[in-house]
């Protein structure tokens, strides 16, 4: 942490902030520069907290040089973090492809989206049995007869199944059915749920809040990896911005910073990110080529007919196609 | 909604979209404009999804015209919400003022900052007890112990408690202690918890989200109302934008839309909004000028000693001296 | 500038740091911290460019220190800067009212919107010869005879007036008619304009750009008051922001935060901001009690006949009602 | 255009807006809702401004239907346009690279550069003569010098060279030396040199603005075209946004949305999006897969001596390294 005081700043107030890093237990390091003095502070085992100094009399900035997060950072474990699930791994240099519709509806419906999807190369099977909706009048899920219907795909196709869950109380109930348990973007910073998710054995698939930044997500991740459950998988889905011609703005170079900051894997949802068909193939394509472990994308054999999100599901054989576009993508960068 | 055709839609197309439309048990309406043909979409109840129509073939827009929101609207009830909170009415044009630290440290603490505030002229005491904290290293609250502190406040002062609750598992411990019942920004769309504050008996006062638009916001609130709980103020705190020299941009514009959309009294909170001491007199008095129904301020005796968001908390004297301000400015506005 | 290495760095690559810091002419000064050495960079005059050494090997982040303006800055200049035009001193604690049509229509338009503002209480008139208009086919303002008519409204009211420049070419010409020059949003960073009234006798009234941080604002006003300048008034208008029921955010802790920062006045347009005129009262308000040093509004008699805007002026009786409000407003702060 | 009643809009309120509709020369067209009432405003050439009837009494959202756009319209122009430069065809389906330093600042450099990018395989050459700089302290470019140095790398190498023009002042200049001449991000809307550049014989790349929506970005190029310039290449290059892990967050589905809505070939900037080295070969990658015509990459050869942008610079082996990469994706699109 450095803490930059105004042009002006008196020696008194220069030895009260000095007095105040003591205070804390750090130490204070003066750094004199050609127009303002700066005080280092030293010492401190993780992040200190900015708060602390930011109103004090003569101080200009406050400005945090460590990172706040230790168990997902790279600096605390150079090699990649590979989840294991059924038996596909994610992080490995193979990237997976996980698919399916927003809702579970029936039997019927997740079964015929099921084997389109398998047939055409999916690993994973997603699709929701809570719905976190912005309106209550809206279709809310199956809830337990959904979870039911996700066990039923896993057993005819084989596939491990994705489904999220929406909190605390149905959490064991998700944990009985879900290989993968998906905390969506409105519960990002739950923190209760992140804890419980820390004390489960299910890998977690952590989707990135509408406006967060990349350190609020990997913090997030830090509560799941801090209670224990160190299998936690990052997904960007786009973040809110002036831009209304996508329903979110996918910030792919999220990929390289995060691949940079920390061990995790990172998958892209390229459905949520576009809110419209015509733009998740090219986006799919983008994040292959970023470097993305793995895509998560919304498939419906009927989307008109869809409960939720239709406008953003693909049809089977789009999603054939996108299969086929991003497996060539990834072909060309699997060893570089 | 209107649904808004390519101007080289096809007959066929057009065709395809009222039938999409009459499939949802709607009536479809062909506008022809200069350059092209709309379908308007009528006998609606409620919103209709406009995810239905987006990707059909042929249709370049779908708008939304009603708006989602039914309970919370002024157009269901015209008349302001007043809401009451131990012997104080929110929402009848005097406005109100919540103050207190952010969090609540010690019986000691608390109580001086009560008083303090108190004999300011604050109307409600405000303190975390379950803190919501973007790192699971930082001081996350004393919980029941801060619960059973505040009735002490209440006890004391009189004054009527707001704190917040995090998840439904405390949800009733939270309830058995406040007079109001906070929902803070990051759980916004938590929508369990909402469900649980629409089974309350307690008023609620819902934060905005970091990214939501109003009808968002608005929509969290249907979600309490519709479960039974008409009691809820509504509280602005800033909005996440490109802009750094505040931890958030307070939307002030919020004040005006939501009284011309809504019933429901709105504060503001300038604290959370500047995140910095020297910007939270000014705020208060705009968010007092632009007609908010009360203002949400922290403040503590030591804010260099406080556990969390010292670096936004008012000294006592500077609270005071924010009261002394605003309350000229609602003075000026009390009879307009 | 503090530059911060990776944890992992290597001595070498340290060195190679402080050698570039030197190759450059400043002093490279190591900081050991807890987990990772960063180099302070001294001995520089002005700001030093992050660009130079965020992608040298080992280096994790660049942080400037200082800020990159001089001029414009309140430690180069601690006293307020005030403005005077015609008898009128902008800045000096009397808050100023510029008001009028967006658009010059025709003289009888200007000279009865001039009289009804006036009347009012305004200080000085605004109105656009040459508008900058987001599509070739929208009405481009009369030019020159809009000009002429400002001129006539000037003679007959008293009012100096403020007009928008919109580049070189028209520079003289507008010069030559207008008091204030105004430069607008859209060309905020248009930097042979800066440079060409860096060059005038001329007040300046600088808006911020749509997506401007203040540190580029304070930039853009450095490049006048660098040509010799010194009188210029800042303009906040609302930024864009993913927030659609204001057509832009208004960023009203630009006050405080631009008052600490410089010795410049700054003034709020809250017509702008809201572009719907509902929300121009509460918003103007809100800009007085901020503490801003003036209002810039837009007024029209006949806004469903305007040319351009027409949704966002107020009616001449509105904006009376505005006048008595904030001057209540501005009576209380005024001494403070 | 729609205008939508609020439900307790009176007979006597609908009644004068469709007065006002025709007071306007449109046709107004009741649609009776299941709640309120909407009138469509018929028989409008091209777009009809939303504040004309945004404030009128009884009116609650005035919604655009038709877009504003004419001659970039792919419903004007369903083909896709082709800008040749040399013997090269921009929009084709063959991908053009652009490369070469942010500024030119010497023979010596220009050529160096010149010669590695082109050996790597870039097929035109882009550096700064005149640059836009934030502060007026910063190197300004070269200017006459600059442009002379970029005849003489075309004419050593063939490479066809792109340069930024500024302002109406230096047009001419930068027009007898440029094959391209950019029109940059702050001058989006700068409409005088837009005007100029549409009686230009050269083609023109426009950067899109920093928070500019694709509306306004092709209104930007609707001023070009309208003055009879037709050779028009759109460049997306980062919009500003509240995440800064990038300089610019870079907005990808601007590639499938220009193309539906505009038959003008759309090139990517990653490096001023990423603003830092790392993150520039990832976004480029990207790019190439969503489907982009070409790229524009900053590369220099001594990016630590580098006089501007040298963060983000690429190193000539890196450039050709993403070349290499990129071809790989080009091709396996090429024909589909």
């Amino acid at each position: 942490m450095l803490i930059v005081m105004e042009a002006q700043a008196t020696p008194d107030q220069i030895k009260a902030v000095e007095a105040a890093v003591k205070a804390r237990g750090y130490e204070a390091r003066p750094i004199p520069g050609g127009e303002r003095m700066s005080i280092g502070v030293l010492r401190n085992k993780g992040a200190v907290d900015a708060a602390l100094f930011v109103g004090l009399a003569g101080v200009k900035d406050v400005i945090p040089v460590t990172r706040p997060y230790k168990l997902v950072s790279r600096e605390t474990r150079p090699e990649d973090t590979i989840v294991h699930v059924g038996g596909i791994a994610i992080g490995n240099g193979h990237p997976v492809v996980i698919a399916g519709p927003c809702a579970i509806e029936s039997e019927e419906q997740a079964l015929i989206i099921a084997r389109h999807v398998k047939s055409a190369g999916a690993h994973l099977f997603r699709g929701g049995a809570f719905k976190p909706r912005t309106s209550p009048y809206s279709f809310q899920g199956l809830g337990l007869e959904g979870l039911k219907i996700l066990a039923k795909v896993r057993q005819e196709t084989g596939m491990p199944v994705v489904t999220e869950v929406m909190d605390t109380e149905t959490f064991d109930q998700v944990e009985a059915y879900a290989d993968v348990i998906q905390i969506g973007t409105r519960n990002m910073q739950n923190f209760s749920l992140l804890r419980q998710a820390g004390r489960s054995k299910r890998p977690v698939l952590l989707k990135r809040g509408l406006a967060a930044t990349i350190d609020e997500w990997l913090m997030a991740a830090e509560y799941i990896m801090e209670g224990g459950n160190t299998d936690v998988i990052l997904c960007e889905r786009g973040v809110r911005t002036f831009v209304h011609h996508s329903r979110n703005t996918l910030d792919l170079s999220a990929v390289p910073y995060v691949r940079r900051e920390s061990h995790l894997p990172i998958i892209i949802d390229p459905s949520h990110a576009a809110g419209r068909r015509d733009q998740v193939i090219p986006l799919a394509r983008a994040a292959a080529a970023v470097g993305a472990d793995g895509l998560m994308v919304e498939v419906h054999h009927q989307p008109d007919q869809a409960l939720s999100d239709g406008a953003q599901s693909l049809l089977p054989e789009q999603f054939a196609s996108l299969i086929r576009q991003v497996d060539q993508i990834f072909a060309i960068f699997k060893n570089s």
